[in-house]
């Protein structure tokens, strides 16, 4: 049976790449049969990088069978995972987030977890010295990555380790990070074609915080402008996509790579209070912006509280 | 602040001395300050093993108080953990058990789960090239955590890379395998001062099958005879076992670890009925052997049912 790798149901450029990289090594250097797959549309950045190293974009799943041999990297949430994944064989998990409970197996199976930014890394140092001998668009991957995760090097949850395996990559393959995060992140940023509901959800997780259940939802760009001056339509969609997925609101978090700070949407008194407590802040009007703040994992989801 | 290093609340071998192996590693390896600790009183082969190395028995601790930060080993079970556990600082998991789900963190942590039949197995892999040079009551205790949960190599837990660590360690140290484990044993069959209620509980977990709560207990040993003396009233004490820890049944499986069989005692139809269902066997008396089964995790939990 052929083993399927996937991430999250955000595809973003880790939960993307990672899966390819990791279907890949099964397949090529430990004798498996390993296929990535999406658990939806890859965002603007997974989708570019994806066409910039050469892979065919894998295809979309809804749901996985009952038995069905899975690796799950990126996440440990079930949450985010595809409704019938505890039915699913999971063989294996590869991941870099805090540890949510939920996913259960039925024999012990292979999990690596580290505190770093990126799963890529993670999977770097499982491949140990089989990383010297990686395809090219296989190392491209792996740097695209960590250059997505750590916003290159700019977000708190940046390791040395992260950047040190990131700088050895870009030295092998001869690429200039600069150069190959500015256009990644600029592929982040062209983000008009996407309906206000499909921006609050393009980077999106859920979180109870104080008994409310919260889409915490984050846009990384470089031209925050084309995001908040949409901010009016954006806030009027909330109400409706946070009933449409149960939750109670929904928080967007503009986030500016180049200056380093959020821009919070504030669209009612529930997120003006939350912001203020959070975050040590004063709300005047219906945006608030949080220097220093680039991180969900990081700095927004340990600061929430109402 | 010392970080505290432990295993599952029924300590057996691996439970007891990996915490010591894994604290000692972090304290004069990784910089960190840490001790073992029990969730409960060693087994007599734990308790054999800790003198047999020269180790202190460890302090037992009831719970953990909030924030305290721990490493777990043996196990990612919250229900054989400290009532506390999700309010401690978790800060690393090394495992070989299923995933169960249930513990959470705040942040992202290491985590290393592996299909290997010994937690100091896995530790063994993440020393790496370290294992050369730690000293003897150290390896010492990695190979006797092996031949313990291996049933010095008949459990079909047993992996081929467990085993070659295993011989690696003992040909190390200049040690007999066959001795030491004999010795071990030796000591894991000495039950005599143990109540009926105190061997019932001594290598017990709890599972959850049809809908019944089941606590499933294993005795290996090398003299079945001086348990299955006492058969009648084990099985008198189960229902007071039971009722005090909230599980419907207990089941006891006498595993003849020379023999490599287990007989379980059948104190009702409930336990006729699971153990014709689950082992294909027929039940005639109060007892049935089950020739080849030693596993709970391997071959009698995945067969378990109703």
């Amino acid at each position: 049976m052929t083993t399927l790798v996937f991430g999250h149901k955000s595809p973003d450029t880790d939960a993307t790449l990672s899966a390819i990289v990791w279907a890949w090594y099964l397949t090529n250097r430990r004798g498996g049969d390993a296929e990535p797959r999406l658990l939806g549309e890859p965002n603007t950045e997974a989708a570019f990088v994806l066409k910039h190293w050469g892979f065919a974009k894998p295809a979309i799943i809804a749901d996985v069978d009952a038995g069905q041999n899975v690796v799950i990297v990126d996440t440990n949430n079930p949450a985010e995972l595809p409704p019938s994944i505890n039915d699913a064989n999971i063989m294996a998990i590869i991941d870099h987030h805090m540890l949510v409970g939920g996913l259960k197996t039925k024999a012990p199976i292979n999990v690596v977890m580290r505190p770093l930014a990126c799963t890529a890394t993670v999977m770097h140092d499982i491949m140990g010295d089989d990383v010297a001998g990686l395809p090219t668009e296989i190392k491209g991957a792996m740097l695209s990555c960590i250059l997505s995760d750590t916003l290159e090097f700019r977000s708190p949850t940046t390791t040395p380790h992260d950047r040190a395996v990131a700088e050895k990559l870009a030295a092998d393959l001869g690429v200039s990070i600069p150069d190959l995060a500015t256009k990644m992140f600029e592929a982040k940023s062209d983000v008009s074609a996407f309906s206000d509901a499909e921006l609050l959800r393009m980077d999106s997780k859920e979180y109870n915080v104080a008994g409310k259940e919260l889409r915490v939802s984050v846009l990384e760009t470089t031209a925050p402008k084309i995001v908040l001056d949409r901010k009016a339509s954006l806030m009027a969609s909330m109400e409706g996509v946070a009933k449409e997925d149960g939750a109670d609101q929904v928080l967007l978090f503009v986030v500016d790579i180049l200056r380093e700070e959020a821009t919070l949407l504030v669209p009612n008194d529930l997120v003006k209070q939350m912001a203020e407590a959070s975050f040590g802040c004063t709300v005047t009007g219906d945006t608030v912006v949080l220097p220093g703040i680039m991180s969900r994992k990081k700095q927004i989801i340990p600061a929430l509280k109402l």
